[in-house]
């Protein structure tokens, strides 16, 4: 499990930028690939459940997450499948608060399949 | 409050048709049409709310809802915005479990409202 999950998502403050591609790349690698692709400057994860029940159960512990790290993904929630798409708004961007929340969210995923 | 939300949404069986677009158009009038359109054959409602709490909260009860009924809509969660795409998969199309789904979600919604 990597211990950038467990880092503190940070809040937008005056020093926060945008990444650019490299550090974008970089970032990335803290995260499960199989999951996470950047699409049209999204961060977007795929996970994938056996039923409905389970997706809203994870829809829910990915919701409480957010509300903790007050940042809020948007969450597509469908038969055996969520979709997660992170971005941060004021930076019209990633960085890292979005990198942060996608390691938290990767680590609920390992400790419900576990 | 439409009493076509107090049926039960019926189960796929060999008598199942989809509508044509006469049959869509009159079980459209059942639903909150500021809310419902059809689009590309999908049933999408478009629910906002004050913020992800409450939009969370919402998506747990079409959740649930969408379990005890066993016809399960895509649910798009977003800050201050719920989305509903409902579509019955066997019948590649609209019936009257996807109205009868959405006028239940209609009056989940305005009960919350009340």
């Amino acid at each position: 499990m990597s211990s950038f999950a467990d880092r503190s998502v940070p809040d937008v403050d005056d020093e926060a930028e945008a990444f650019d591609a490299d550090m974008i790349e970089r970032h990335l690698a803290h995260l499960d690939t199989d999951r996470w692709v950047v699409e049209d400057g999204w961060l977007v994860g795929t996970f994938p459940f056996d039923d409905f029940a389970d997706a809203l159960a994870f829809t829910n512990a990915v919701g409480e997450l957010a509300e903790e790290a007050w940042h809020h993904p948007d969450i597509h929630l469908s038969w055996g499948e969520v979709g997660i798409e992170v971005r941060t708004h004021e930076l019209e961007g990633l960085w890292e608060a979005d990198f942060v929340l996608a390691a938290k969210i990767d680590q609920l995923y390992d400790a419900d399949d576990g």
